[in-house]
């Protein structure tokens, strides 16, 4: 199962709570969301991300996301969601999750994330800083062209 | 604002909870699903299908969702959202969302989702049964091709 | 059903969300203190108070709370969820929330909440202050003992 | 940290999601109720309870239930959370529950709950079976009075 994520640089741990399950008895659609958050927050910190941009006074903000849901799951389980980041443009870049549980040997679901460098003086999108851009590649082991 | 929702068969009302911001001050973006699947079971209850479906046996999976984030949301404020059928295929149909808010002219947020029709005994994918889809199309005002 | 709610100067009207059912097939036992939460933020802002707080490096914080469940809610209903202040001390009071639904006669749950006045430069619990205490004493048409 | 939860038979331990906390950059206060329904779950899971019941036709309700805040967490931390039995009547009991987090020494929140046995079939509360009884006294390894 794991090697599902293999090339995920970023990977979280989350078990699944009663609590997330909905009158079909089956984890809510919405809590792949906060799945695939998690995921996303988790792979800022490592970039030490949060505190640069705040110190810069500029932040990701989240343009779009989107969720193919593959096999519904339930409570008791445990899921590890993978984040790693595809595209990268000037102020934005492109995020894909894979989701996976203990309990399948396939992907439970998979998602992308668009997320917008935002500078929250100027209360518009700006360019990713280049130290950020740096830290991803090095995250990623690769480079990306820009377009 | 609410003419942004007027070829939206369905609307649902629902006002911002102060609990459903995040650290960043705005509505969190997981909400933004809770808000269109709010508005995905009201169509279905305008259908009366949850009911038909129960007794047949199958019901509406939830296949794929996106979300485009325009504006953030903060509390206090009221959203509507609205959901239309856009497409439909033998075994599936697409739904799109728009959200619009009491304190912004423009649309909020917009969404999608693919509704699978699911057969619980056989467990697989099934025929959207033509009561349904003509109930659909009666809410829709449309005929719908099917590719 | 609103006459139940005659006592109490704030009250809120929410939605009951498909979403907020649990497997159970009854709204969660946790989502009712959501909707104690948005009558109490509603009560703040009735006061004006959160604006006065912030300026004063203060604000209030959730001691403790509890809720009593009566009858249990399914969607789709609609809520109305009442606050009122019913004891007071020197850095402390005490709020009792109820709620009742357009389903039931009788009121749904009923709940409890202390909330202290913390001083956020201090890092300790602080005197309400008298203007606050004053707009409450307004709110409530009462005048409180101070135990 | 650990050690604080020594007396409780049955321990959870849940990550800290980001998106758990409010606008305020703390866990939310109803974060608190759900760690605590994870616990209670996974009491029942740990008696087998709810297969038992679900053939008897019976199933624990949650009557009432308080939580204490004592520190407030925040984002990235793991918590623990205790759950034991600490009164047993004819038709209910009281379970405690005990939240500490890596973060703290200290107990970071404590609650109760009262759960109720409660007949499906009958639409009222019921004596709690032998069976489960005897199951939640080894658990707890002593013997409850009754009152």
């Amino acid at each position: 199962m794991k090697s599902l994520l293999k090339t995920f640089p970023v990977i979280v741990k989350i078990p699944v709570i009663w609590g997330d399950m909905d009158s079909f008895q089956h984890v809510n659609n919405v809590i792949y969301f906060r799945y695939f958050e998690s995921a996303r927050i988790q792979y800022f910190e490592t970039l030490g991300w949060m505190d640069i941009m705040e110190k810069m006074g500029m932040g990701p903000i989240l343009g779009s996301t989107s969720c193919r849901y593959r096999i519904p799951l339930s409570y008791p389980d445990t899921v590890f969601v993978g984040a790693k980041i595809t595209e990268m443009h000037e102020k934005r870049f492109t995020m894909e999750y894979l989701l996976v549980s203990e309990q399948y040997p396939e992907p439970v679901a998979e998602g992308t994330g668009v997320v917008v460098c935002y500078d929250y003086k100027k209360n518009q999108s700006t360019r990713i800083p280049e130290v950020i851009r740096l830290s991803i590649e090095k995250l990623e082991d690769r480079v990306f062209e820009i377009d």
